[in-house]
């Protein structure tokens, strides 16, 4: 129990990455020595869920940054910048990219001494940065099972794509809550949706919840309503790639249609996420950019391709779940209400 | 236009059928030329949808009808009614299977001459039952559209499955509503969703549409909801398996989660159905019985798995969409609320 599972390693001066597109059939790490390299395995998702870009990011800038060979710190922050822009550009969603790049650079920016200091205190701000999310993801973990419903005894948790232990530093913010709950005793079993098109509810969640002897069950995205109505599910917890600050979540395709669903049946819908997710500069989900991704993803899967040739496709790969269909949004800093998000800003 | 794809062909005393497991890819007929050839058809899903099922399930009484040694009337009404019960076994939702199993067993009760002539007769009520199909599909196909929004003009209509030609003797029921408005030129495109596990939305109804010349963008299930948010979805139309006497309607499982969408969207949600898919004999819609089929369908796509070992699965493939949200039923009858559809009774 607790963090077994670390989808990002520093060792040996690079980063370990388990490659996520091979799960669960094949478990393979990826060695990353470059921010080109990170940059390559945030946009493949090699390396994927908006907490662990964050962390992932903040190694590729370091790794980034000690190649910089430059006496002036100008010439540094310049060159330094150059390298957030393309890490940046890898996905568009989850603002924990972008909030831990600027963190980044903000600490290269205020930093005082040599050069070799300067880089040893980024390499230090990225470890800090991946270990803060395990204990951030542990703490939402704690405050979620505090919110979920108190009957009955133990639940059954329907959860969405995967914001696991793979999408985190380790023990995730929506399989946080889930890993909580399984500690006290508190839960019956996972359902998973799927998640199409690129399957990280069969592919990693259920594969979490394997590892940690979590009962699972896995379902179609569209079985999911039909489920509620059945009465197999007892709530609903999800991640964030971006919340608003008026508490509209944007999360993995799918999810608002789930929220909608929740909703018609009275079941309880949360949003677990770090602090780092919510974007305060943005008053309504409306103002998130949604990622669109290649088509490819939605007809093929592995290499069975779906459907005949002259079809359009659309490959939205987030949508936004109005502040309204959310029960409570899960951080580190407490369980509140979206209403209330606001009071979390620092 | 109108019905260039028959998936059920009465030629050379025998059935052909359009594999249409084996659609979009590759385009192959089988050759149905005995009952249990049939029986295996309608389980594997060589045919499939339920009009389709009871024109299928017709021939193959008569194919099972015409090897019956027996020159006593009751020897052949108790053989007969051996291989309805094997031919009702092979699939539990679709109403039309039984009403078609059934109106083949009163023929042969009700008919008087020869075994040569009650064999003659029953070939005749299935050529009948299966010419009928196709003239229902094109009136279902002018009652809906005489019942979509009147604004825009050119409307865009989310179908979930496939409720088309393929699933029909032709023409199709949803799709034959999306005909219809194509004919007209009140069509824009159409949306399908994939329609997990069997992506008949992704296989069968982007096919039909592609042959059709129809616009079509495919999604998968999860993205109607943010499809409906961003303003792309005037109407949705499906088919349906059995409807009960109150408009409950049980179809391909993901409907009754795009029938919550819809309503939360305000769009109209249509389902497009003969007659003989209402069992008057059951009051509401929780009393049909949902097939669960093979969980395979849920964690292997082609050859590729998806899921770890020590998940579990649920796969029942179909759900029940409550009257409620449903704008009208789209019979042969006309367009009807579904308060009405008890008046159209016979």
């Amino acid at each position: 129990m607790g963090n077994s599972i670390n989808p990002i390693v520093w060792q040996d001066d690079r980063v370990l990455l388990i490659d996520q597109t091979r799960l669960p059939l094949e478990y393979e790490t990826v060695k990353v020595n470059d921010y080109k390299a990170m940059a390559t395995a945030i946009q493949t998702m090699i390396v994927r869920g908006a907490p662990a870009i964050g962390v992932s990011a903040a190694y590729g800038m370091y790794l980034g940054a000690r190649e910089i060979e430059a006496d002036d710190k100008s010439v540094f922050m310049e060159r330094l910048q150059a390298i957030a822009k393309i890490l940046s550009e890898t996905r568009p969603t989850a603002v924990n990219l972008f909030w831990a790049i600027d963190l980044m650079v903000q600490t290269a920016a205020a930093a005082t001494g040599t050069m070799a200091e300067i880089k040893a205190l980024l390499l230090e701000t990225a470890k800090k940065i991946h270990r803060e999310d395990v204990e951030t993801c542990q703490t939402i973990g704690d405050h979620g099972l505090a919110v979920l419903p108190q009957t009955p005894e133990k639940l059954t948790i329907l959860t969405h794509c995967n914001a696991g232990a793979l999408a985190t530093a380790g023990y995730g913010t929506a399989v946080g809550v889930i890993r909580s709950a399984w500690r006290d005793d508190r839960l019956a079993r996972v359902y998973a949706d799927e998640t199409r098109p690129r399957l990280q509810g069969s592919k990693l969640t259920t594969w979490e919840c394997v590892q940690e002897g979590i009962p699972v069950t896995q379902i179609c995205d569209n079985m999911a309503a039909h489920c509620m109505k059945e009465g197999r599910i007892d709530a609903v917890v999800v991640g964030a790639d971006r919340i608003a600050a008026n508490g509209d979540a944007a999360n993995k395709i799918g999810t608002y249609s789930l929220a909608i669903a929740a909703k018609a049946h009275n079941i309880p819908f949360y949003v677990a996420a770090p602090l780092s997710t919510v974007d305060f500069s943005l008053n309504e989900g409306s103002q998130i950019p949604i990622e669109e991704r290649n088509p490819k993803e939605v007809y093929q899967v592995g290499e069975t391709r779906i459907c005949p040739k002259g079809v359009d496709f659309y490959n939205p790969a987030f949508d936004v779940t109005p502040a309204n269909l959310i029960a409570a949004i899960i951080t580190e800093k407490g369980a509140v209400s979206p209403e209330q998000l606001i009071q979390l800003k620092s």
